[in-house]
């Protein structure tokens, strides 16, 4: 199956859940439903939900067991995403073409809206009639460590202090591993823990999940770069892309690309050894292969 | 036992509960967890905590087995008046006598400080061991329902939104139920519910914590009129409290006193009703018989 053939699949299906939950958790208050749902359907691509759910195909487990999982982790990621942009912290007018909630919903909504996301995600999860209240409760205590003070918190405070000196490449590993990695890797942790997956399996998908959560980091870094470029004729090493801690100004540019390259290699040697080592998996993988596109250069 | 000896006896091994958890949640990143500690160690009074253990020990549970749930909801108190405080929501300087978080340690910090208190309430519920799987998950979905987008933050929203036109005293009793009301329930409810208590119990005490509740914003909005008086002087029609949504300006003082020791009366029949039902009750009901005396004008 292809990346496409499952997002076809089970996207919308999943985008209907998504919606759903929130109607049951904001009947009331309108302008909070109204606030929560923009963000929500801002335009992501769904990145994080997906690993949840082509890990539990992977699995061979039960794919709208993980709705719940996979919901509770996209209102998550909105909720940084709204608070991020905030003006006492990124101060971002835009995201993915749009407005950003604050200049559409004003600051304390915008607020509030994230407060809500944040705490509706665990009530997705509680609330769950799908799965065991022991799976509940592992699900719900590893995102509140993959996303809380020691987890995503955590890389956001390092990030707004690292702003401030310069990193070395291993501190902004760290800084990404906390920031962006710990949601992505309880991504596929979530898949295996409700499809029952083994511990080797668990081990070399969570490998694999590092790996792509820092590909996605360095390219994510490049594209600002390359991007730039190309839009404005200045060169590379201007002084915005120097004053931060990026890996293309830590590394340069071609180091950075190597890096990508090494990474994307070690996350393809992860989906192979699990491909060769469970029978029906090679058809599936294809999917995690497939996704492995959106962040080469 | 009197309140004081309930809260001597208590208290301090809760604390020391609550700050444990606070070092088991944020090991690593120093500026954040002195952020968390400062609001956390900010002087509040603990109600939430008391009104959970002493629903305990009322109900014959074992008091221990609500630190969870206790610590629990006073970080989800804390966070609230984190974001409550910012300046994009009600901008205060000060609270308690002291600077408030985003005074001291800036407004991003606050924020994230904000976030990361909510996301570990669940955490510390999640990885509890003194209580069952069954029960955690009963707490962390009544926890999140209470805090949530269709509780106490669907409560801060009509806040906000109702700061610009003139309610009812019914619309009035209806913002605070949730703003306010719905943690002091859930405070009550998760003491039944630990202490695994019968349902007239449960239901008994859920009444009292309801007028509790409305008691306690009664007297709020009347000391500010009252302490404002005695103070400046001035009428107590003064402007700021004409304009403002409050019990005072809708039912003028002595209405608004009168509604307090209706409402505070009602508080004590459940407590005569308990008292009178369950043998035992009637030596511990006392801790919350005194604490009606906070309400009192």
């Amino acid at each position: 199956m292809s990346l496409n053939e499952f997002q076809s699949e089970w996207m919308p299906r999943f985008d209907d859940y998504l919606y759903s939950e929130l109607d049951a958790c904001v009947p009331a208050q309108e302008n909070l439903h109204k606030a929560m749902a923009y963000s929500l359907m801002g335009g992501g691509k769904r990145i994080r939900p997906l690993l949840v759910l082509a890990t539990l195909s992977l699995a061979d487990g039960e794919i709208t067991d993980g709705f719940a999982a996979a919901a509770a982790l996209e209102y998550i990621h909105t909720y940084s995403l709204i608070h991020d942009d905030l003006p006492a912290m990124d101060n971002d007018d835009y995201r993915r073409g749009r407005l950003t909630l604050h200049k559409v919903f004003g600051e304390s909504t915008a607020i509030l809206a994230g407060d809500a996301l944040l705490t509706a995600a665990f009530e997705i999860l509680a609330e769950s009639t799908a799965i065991s209240a022991d799976k509940k409760i592992k699900l719900i205590g590893l995102l509140a460590k993959a996303s809380g003070p020691n987890g995503m918190i955590a890389g956001q405070m390092d990030d707004v202090e690292g702003e401030k000196k310069a990193l070395t490449i291993e501190e902004l590993k760290q800084v990404h591993e906390k920031k962006t990695g710990a949601l992505i890797r309880y991504a596929v942790t979530a898949g295996c823990l409700v499809a029952e997956a083994d511990e080797p399996f668990t081990t070399e998908m969570e490998e694999f999940s590092r790996h792509l959560g820092l590909a996605y980091q360095i390219h994510n870094d490049l594209k600002d770069v390359v991007l730039d470029e190309a839009e404005t004729g200045k060169t590379i090493h201007h002084d915005a892309a120097l004053n931060k801690n990026t890996y293309p100004s830590l590394l340069g540019v071609s180091g950075a690309i190597q890096e990508l390259n090494s990474v994307i290699g070690q996350a393809e040697g992860c989906l192979d050894r699990v491909a060769l080592s469970y029978s029906g998996a090679e058809d599936k993988i294809d999917v995690f292969r497939q996704l492995m596109d959106y962040v080469r250069i």
